[in-house]
């Protein structure tokens, strides 16, 4: 379908790298036209649904504070600046976990909100993990790990312990995924 | 987990209802602390995963500006002031489609950015979908209307169609549902 074209475009907050706040004036392709259009750029991100080779699948456990609770998430994090999803997939793993995996498997990047934007989160499934070191954090990142069988991960993303949109969509596409080519 | 704390809040940038940005002085449980933490308050939205009576998942086709792409996506909208996430799933769902349903389930409740915040999306499942009158859009509402059939959604959700994050966690999880409680 037609885009929208943009009549203008202002900043209106710069919080580079995490946030970059700006309104438009845009014309739809019927015509009509919005003074007020908000878009919000904010960084990538990467998540791993890991899958360790005897079966378990990596996740974390932590106070999110953006949402005010705490949360049962797969290893995630930003893209670094020039980063690939992929480079970013392999060293949050690797960083949050200690586990390294040589099979891996892009499942889709997916943007985080239609109207304002927001970023995008790339989902990467990586089969045969392993240990190698420990999880290596900054003082910011404060995370119990877990290991969940994939019935546990089944049951939990069933049930609604999954309370992060990120982790819902990516645990269960990956979930399908392994049972189409277990 | 423990929370963190915040020792002082600045709003950087107020533009209700569509998002307000405030800057964070907080401190962390192992005393790590962090003067620039940014966070986003978003309105929540409800999405609709309805089933119609002859087995169709209605879903919308737009050009979402804020990814800048063409989205093939649930019907969903923004809670309005006041308004709880299933008064506003009903709404949504016939004003984007013109259908009802009798038999809805709440699917659970997830947040967008467990860093940010970013408000939530709340999903439903509607069964039982009738139309009762064509679609009632705002001028700012370009959609084309489609009728899947659930082995199409399910291709479409692992063959990568939906790039809308919030479409693919809420598609995943009520095909699962669904799949349990046919």
């Amino acid at each position: 379908m037609k885009p929208w074209h943009v009549l203008s475009n202002t900043v209106l907050l710069d919080c580079s790298p995490w946030l970059r706040v700006y309104r438009e004036h845009v014309r739809l392709p019927n015509g009509h036209e919005l003074d007020d259009y908000y878009r919000i750029d904010m960084p990538d991100w990467a998540q791993i649904f890991a899958v360790t080779e005897d079966g378990h699948v990596p996740m974390v456990r932590h106070y999110k504070h953006g949402a005010g609770v705490t949360s049962l998430e797969l290893p995630a994090g930003y893209l670094d600046e020039g980063e690939a999803p992929d480079e970013a997939a392999r060293r949050e793993l690797l960083e949050e976990t200690g586990l390294v995996a040589d099979e891996w498997r892009a499942l889709g990047s997916y943007f985080i909100d239609g109207n304002r934007g927001c970023g995008a989160t790339h989902i990467f499934l990586a089969r045969g993990a392993r240990q190698v070191r420990a999880p290596q954090l900054e003082a910011s990142e404060i995370m119990e790990q877990k290991r969940l069988t994939l019935a546990e991960v089944r049951a939990a993303w069933l049930g609604g312990t999954f309370k992060n949109l990120g982790t819902l969509g990516a645990v269960g596409l990956a979930l399908a995924v392994l049972e189409n080519d277990p």
